[in-house]
């Protein structure tokens, strides 16, 4: 199949640029250094080629991620990186033999562990970020909770996401430093074995952290991509002109196939006026017919919209991925 | 079942706000005086609905959204307010007997329709809004050459889209006249019995169009909640509070189940900091497992992330409408 053949707007990923940047962390950070974040692909298939590059632990955001991850045969090590006031689910995949590790922050989300039946935790520590985790001085007396209801304390994670993103790597590293500084004093006081942090922003800028949850290096965003990272822009939007004039064009992606928290995508050696639901307006103008390739912004969002990320080798299409983690 | 029951983030709609909606819009636009746009709900159950409530003629802005309409029996007059490159997939809708009018701007895209043998098409003129539509003293021109190809030009359309979302009445008002005064001369010299036009915020500022493709109406979000329309608000998004503290807490809706384009959702009686993947962190704080109804901005590129369309009552889940004309 030739992507030309693709119906548009589609996702598609540059199959050697993928794989680059997979080879790139692996060298980075080979083995269990890495816990590939899977909420940055939703992607089973390319999950697995993480595996193959070593990665045999995940990170998930939602419960649907994980049971995914369960079903795709890739449940080893699966943590849930995130809180949920119910872990039902999570105990029905213990049962089903997987091994989930969830993060907990209060006495609810560990009282939810206990009663659904998962038995290793994270307690997740505020490291600056005004999202979940624990204030670090409240990590010692949940662990000990947890403790005593019977489930594993592993360690600790603290995600800096307010650090990942800042363009100056100086500042970065500095922030990551002060964050890390949070994690390891409360890692001490909780014990563990695991320091779980960071991201594809800070991923080679954190040697505290016994493992990075990065994700986006895999597939990368023009966010990302003003970082300076070794990680080349694998994924695209590729959309097609379906109007033209003197002044502009307008393709057919639009708000519904790009995640717009992070701005406005780009097309190369085009600036992008606005989008629409279903248009980008761009100059200097293309051709009716014309296909562009567009880059997203926000790599997570993006391909939250879609249902099939199709791996391409130039003109060719050599795969199609479900993303088969969408939804909860 | 309850809402209570919901897996979360869940896409909710309270079926009497939404019933009110179709009902006072259907009151205004009798019949064919409105055309309602589908990009907005995504959802044939939801236009089932309209279609008892007198609208036969619908708006379409992809093709998946044409072809499952005409799945769901509702193909009687679908209008695709939206330019195409490749028109063979409509091609194959006439074919199966849906009645088909395709909006064209260009010779590129008359020669689609000819190809494809789409039949019925309408003029879309550019009257303001730097997207799609012809320049307006090309229209005669492009109906003179659709019409030597052999396709019937049903007339005109042209979306006000610069318009419909000024807060200020009067301005909306006299923007849509001098938007209206460009189409309604376009019309003029290209002929046919339709001139389609306007959207929720101008549906009835606008005596020129003979249907008006308002969408937005049905299920509404705070941008359009902010201009003091007669509808209200029917969406929202379900959600968890999954960590909290003394300063905020955070609920488990996000960037991946809302559309972000227009800015941040809403939480009543709170206010929202950020949004993330799967994260809202808002004040003042409320306890894990609460949960709260997040209005989103922006009410299609939400919609375009669910699956399901849960319509309530109360704390009642009614009816679980698939969202089924997601992708492309």
């Amino acid at each position: 199949m030739k992507i030309n053949e693709l119906t548009t707007p589609a996702l598609v990923a540059e199959g050697s640029v993928l794989r680059s940047n997979l080879a790139e962390m692996a060298s980075a950070l080979p083995g269990d250094r890495l816990r590939p974040h899977v909420k940055a692909h939703k992607c089973t298939a390319l999950a697995h080629l993480q595996a193959e590059f070593g990665h045999k632990g995940f990170t998930c955001a939602t419960i649907a991620e994980m049971e995914a991850m369960a079903a795709a045969g890739l449940g080893e090590d699966l943590l849930l990186a995130n809180e949920v006031a119910d872990a039902t689910r999570l105990g029905r995949l213990v049962d089903a033999g997987a091994a989930v590790t969830l993060a907990v922050d209060s006495e609810h989300t560990i009282d939810a562990a206990a009663r659904a039946g998962v038995r290793h935790v994270l307690i997740d520590v505020n490291v600056g970020l005004p999202r979940c985790g624990c204030n670090p001085s409240d990590a010692a007396r949940l662990a000990d909770l947890a403790r005593k209801r019977g489930i594993e304390v592993n360690g600790v994670m603290g995600y800096e996401g307010h650090i990942v993103g800042l363009t100056d790597r100086k500042e970065r590293a500095a922030g990551v430093e002060a964050s890390m500084a949070l994690l390891t004093e409360a890692h001490s006081e909780v014990g563990g074995e695991i320091i779980s942090a960071g991201g594809t922003g800070t991923y080679d800028l954190n040697p505290w952290a016994t493992e990075i949850q990065a994700g986006s290096y895999a597939l990368m965003d023009t966010a990302y991509g003003a970082l300076g990272l070794p990680f080349g822009q694998a994924l695209g939007v590729l959309s097609t002109v379906i109007s033209s004039n003197d002044e502009w064009a307008v393709c057919d992606a639009g708000l519904k196939s790009l995640g717009m928290d992070h701005g406005n995508p780009a097309i190369e050696d085009h600036r992008v006026w606005f989008c629409s639901d279903e248009h980008i307006t761009f100059d200097p103008p293309e051709p009716v017919g014309t296909r562009l390739l567009v880059i997203p912004a926000h790599v997570d969002p993006t391909v939250a919209y879609h249902s099939t990320l199709n791996v391409t080798d130039g003109e060719d299409v050599l795969e199609q991925w479900p993303i088969d983690m969408r939804g909860w």
